[in-house]
């Protein structure tokens, strides 16, 4: 199982950012978590470059193809969705790597709801397959907002090792047996 | 006066940037539009880069300082704002140019409203002023799509010329002389 985690922040203190680090120090040895750095290097969007897409876009798709799941935490500008997270999808919006591509999608933020809800009406036009029991919010802005908080932090390092059984039952589907997944 | 004209969209041959290049065409003599081109040349917002904004980010917003209200036209991408067009808008969430700086929204497809309805809850999150009387909706995707139908339209070309004396009279305020406005 490989898990590809995008944060829609550029910034090196994101919250977003450290979230995506924590998933994948508290995955369990059987699944990877690769954070995928590179979105501020995805060139602008143009509709005419499709037919042969730059080489960072390449990239992005090849790593889409070779995750069983992602998970996405991305920041809310101005009741928006970060624009450097919607330019990668947009991207991706006519690829066909990302059709019924299982998704948590994570609010690291209680309180914003504009950019999650815009993203999950994107990803859901974009034929994802949006994991409910996966996609979490929790309220980390201004309580705990660094890696080394999330992991030690019984609650959230329970919420996202939470997240990623929640990805693993939903890939193994209905019928596959119980995963032994490590109780934290 | 001093209008500039944003599209969202790269393609040659979108819709948006020759709604763009229309209204230059049908301005009158009093009304400069000037068509920014460059939205496909600013980086990926980064906040930490604040303090020192890339060059291309500098030129945006010496272009907003510099005009007296902005059209903006923007594709939607998935049910979503452009990446293009809110990258752009990222930077500007902190530059106290965009404050209370006059915008026609302009929505050039009657079917989608996602990205519109999303780009209005984000400007007027930025406290700009979205001029209500200038901020048309009109459904050209399929049916008038180049510069040249736009501006040999007898419908598209008033409902143009009326987006800017709309953005005029608003600009002049409530107390100004009726402006001497060419009718098409």
């Amino acid at each position: 199982m490989r898990i590809l985690a995008l944060s829609g922040s550029l910034r090196a203190a994101s919250i977003n950012s450290a979230f995506c680090r924590a998933t994948a120090r508290l995955a369990p040895a059987n699944v990877h978590v690769e954070v995928l750095s590179g979105l501020g290097n995805i060139p602008a969007f143009n509709q005419d470059l499709e037919p042969s897409p730059p080489s960072a876009v390449q990239s992005l798709r090849a790593a889409i193809h070779g995750a069983t799941a992602l998970v996405i935490a991305s920041p809310e500008y101005a009741h928006g969705v970060s624009g450097v997270m919607k330019n990668a999808l947009d991207w991706l919006v006519s690829y066909e790597g990302t059709v019924g591509k299982p998704i948590a999608l994570v609010n690291t933020s209680g309180r914003a709801h504009h950019a999650y809800d815009a993203l999950r009406e994107v990803l859901t036009t974009m034929s994802t397959d949006i994991v409910a029991t996966a996609s979490v919010t929790l309220p980390l802005l201004g309580t705990c907002t660094t890696e080394q908080e999330m992991v030690s932090s019984p609650h959230v390092s329970r919420a996202i090792r939470g997240m990623i059984e929640a990805l693993v039952l939903h890939v193994a589907g209905p019928s596959a047996p119980l995963v032994n997944f490590p109780i934290a």
